[in-house]
């Protein structure tokens, strides 16, 4: 904590933005199903643990879950219901990512929202090239679009793959990327090895110019980890988690329960599925170390019986996103979700997917959106369009969670009289007084008139949202960081490809 | 009463629609404020009603506020507020609008949800031809298509204009391809003359083969007035008013409130117009007929202060929602509002604020949504593409609203002891008794993989809805109608024609 920081200074995109800012959401978090069912779905997932369990394939994750209590036998580990009750006790149910530039930490847990851009993506769109791998320079660009827009918190894991790149070492440039061309809080791409996981949490040391137990003091990193599903952590997943909770860097357990192909059939059975992958999870963080911060991961969808593709955004999705976000306050613990949708275009489904999985997510008092900004095709592509509309529909959710101002002064009696029946308000004092702040002003709409916007090229949002997101990179400009830090970041990332490639 | 139904069969249109079902809401209403600041809303409109009062066009409506106590001054009414009070007691907080077809009757109030198509657009527009001025073969095609979407409850008004058609009959010929060529309630297109709103009555009672009486007793359609915001009733709304409450029949008062024009430049400022306007409403159906049912009506939005242009489907717009549905139901009667949106095409904006729309009336429970498909560029143009739009929204959000099975069966533990750790749910026991119901199932989304997608033409989902609308009105079917009714319907309308037109 001992460097100096460089001075900031705003950003001015030209974009009509919300300033950067934590979303709270002061509304009471939507009830789909009751307190008895909420137990229900916990007494059938500890039957689960108990009865079927999971197969661990890390051995060093079976040793502390063994010494946790839980019964091993072979790489089948089961748990007796009571021994996930007692791990349950004591879970933060709140903590802070701090970012490069303190200004922009955010909280997460209770009533927080915080939107993080897409993760996980190989393919890369926009209007211009169409669909294609991705590459170092859309990764770059992405990460600084994400750094450029204030609605979203963190940047999310970096777009797109670089996939010309050996993927052995290919989540050193992307961190290195997301830790320098932005300066939020950030979320790693890939936790999938307890070494990559360590690289991350190296890099989050550099960055925020602390050590290990500074970081531990003042997380930096949010990381995450998908289990195997059906009831299967694989031994990288397993071990990455052991690091981030032993590291104190929060860490979602997120199932990949998609109904009818990896979890039940239905959304109750699915729900269940997750809720004992998750608890298994979050017993593995405490087994590592009593108290870190681990917490409750929302991905079930469901599959299209008739074809088997994956689909998103759909009614069962909100209902899981809903309920899984009861199961987590049940628990005292954030959660994450996701904006999703399994379109292949940025087009009105990609639309209504992805306002169906944010409304769940505002409804349901999720904490983390992941993939709220760029996501297209079921996470397969990351579309620079598609970030522009999330940008958007999360601005319109933020707005619509703003304090309505109901103070005499605001009510406008003396307008009403000043305009009179069959008057016009255009004028009044009133409406002077309010002229530029009056109302929630989009970066994406079109509210001219049919004629007007006909002669001015009739573009639909997704060609607006193309000119946008090229002129936002147009002016982008790098968030100041010390040089000293940013040249031992990518000495770090030097290093480590020599050690990893050889 | 006494005409014999002909017998129904139900049409199957090819398309995987949910069955024609009303749509109740078990979720709590949403609450944006408090009680306190209702009663702030409620008391400062009594103050407005009291000190600015309304411009009243109608002598007749001007008399009959007189007689319940109203102080009438040249064409200014300012109310006291226990008039106002002494009115709202005993009001239906709940009735049944009787569809020609009685399986398609739907109750209004409480937590039902009844969709209704929209009314009023002088364009039309559709991809194949693009946006032009309504005529009747438009007109007629966007009501069989409303009877042949199941998901819509209501025939919201015929979707466009006939401008081909002389202008002070067009209301017939609308009503009649309402009445004939679609089973389900309908709502008028034109309430803006007495005598209008009186032709809506005498067809609504040929329709249903019944007399005034039995109409009153059996409302048969669902009226709506707006007033001449701010604060003014024209003469031939008020009389609509008093027709609609003297024949029983359901009619809501809505405030024409674009905050920033026609009411002041805050949403707090325009619910307080929109409530005293609304109220004054009421006291007049009420003084017409004490205990007709009058209801809510939501139409606040803002303008874009910039241009002046009207803004939908915005934050400001979902708020107000909200918060006209806690005044109703402080009230204790029904609301309508709408699914809107200021979007020129049928792209990713009309999807946004269409859904921040649905969105804001299903957790504001809203019982009446008008506009709810095929609005488009605010109001000014009916969009065949954005109809199947709609309808997929509108689908999803009543599957959304579904009950979650969580029975021991749904859990489906057994099926997760059968796939076994890293298994697979396609083939269990489970899996295939669910197979052919187990999730919503689309009408507009497409889920298949990129590849197939682009291979069959990479149609974005306003492409493929213009697919979906004609295949429908290939397959449209006539619903039966006794031909005796539909003789005297063409009858009345003859005559009205020559009545009007000499």
């Amino acid at each position: 904590m001992s460097r100096r920081r460089t001075p900031r200074k705003p950003r001015d995109t030209g974009l009509a933005q919300r300033p950067f800012g934590e979303v709270r959401n002061p509304l009471r978090p939507t009830e789909l199903i009751s307190a008895d069912q909420i137990e229900t779905i916990h007494q059938a997932s500890l039957r689960v643990l108990r009865d079927i369990g999971l197969k661990v394939d890390s051995a060093v994750a079976r040793q502390l879950l063994a010494r946790a209590g839980a019964d091993v036998d072979g790489d089948r580990v089961r748990f007796d219901p009571a021994i996930v009750e007692e791990m349950l006790i004591g879970l933060p149910s709140e903590f802070t990512i701090h970012a490069r530039n303190p200004e922009k930490s955010v909280t997460v847990g209770g009533n927080s929202l915080t939107f993080a851009t897409v993760c996980g993506p190989s393919f890369v769109s926009d209007l211009d090239r169409g669909r294609r791998a991705g590459t170092l320079e859309d990764m770059r660009n992405f990460v600084k679009l994400s750094a450029s827009l204030n609605i979203f918190h963190h940047e999310g894991g970096a777009g797109c793959e670089p996939l010309e790149l050996p993927p052995e070492t290919r989540h050193l440039d992307m961190m290195l990327a997301q830790t320098t061309l932005c300066d939020k809080g950030w979320q790693p791409c890939w936790m999938n090895t307890a070494e990559r996981a360590r690289d991350c949490i190296e890099m989050a040391k550099i960055a925020l110019g602390t050590d290990e137990d500074g970081l531990r003091m003042r997380p930096g990193i949010l990381g995450g980890v998908n289990t195997n599903s059906p009831l299967l952590f694989d031994d990288g997943q397993a071990e990455a988690v052991i690091e981030f909770a032993r590291a104190g860097q929060p860490v979602h357990i997120t199932p990949f329960t998609l109904a009818g192909a990896m979890s039940p059939a239905t959304v109750g059975g699915s729900l269940v599925q997750q809720n004992a992958e998750a608890l298994a999870g979050i017993v593995l963080g405490q087994a590592a170390s009593r108290g870190a911060p681990v917490f409750y991961g929302h991905f079930t969808s469901n599959v299209d019986m008739k074809t088997g593709s994956p689909a998103f955004g759909t009614p069962e999705y909100a209902q899981s996103v809903i309920i899984s976000g009861q199961m987590a306050r049940r628990y005292g613990i954030p959660i994450r979700s996701s904006n999703t949708t399994a379109a292949a275009c940025v087009d009105a489904q990609a639309t209504y997917e992805s306002d169906m999985s944010i409304n769940a997510c505002v409804q349901g008092h999720i904490n983390v959106m992941m993939h709220a900004g760029g996501w297209l095709e079921g996470g397969l592509t990351c579309s620079f369009e598609k970030l522009i509309l999330d940008a958007e529909l999360l601005q319109m959710q933020a707005a619509f969670l703003d304090p309505i101002d109901l103070s005499e002064d605001a009510l406008g009696l003396d307008a009403m009289a000043e305009a009179g029946p069959g008057g016009h308000f255009f004028g009044t004092a009133h409406t002077l007084a309010r002229y530029e702040t009056a109302f929630y002003s989009p970066i994406l709409s079109d509210w001219r008139n049919f004629e007007t916007w006909q002669e001015d090229g009739a573009r639909t949002a997704t060609q607006r949202a193309n000119i946008i997101w090229k002129q936002l990179l147009r002016d982008y400009e790098k968030p100041p960081i010390d040089p000293a830090i940013e040249e031992e970041l990518g000495a770090y990332v030097a290093r480590r490809k020599e050690e990893i490639c050889g």
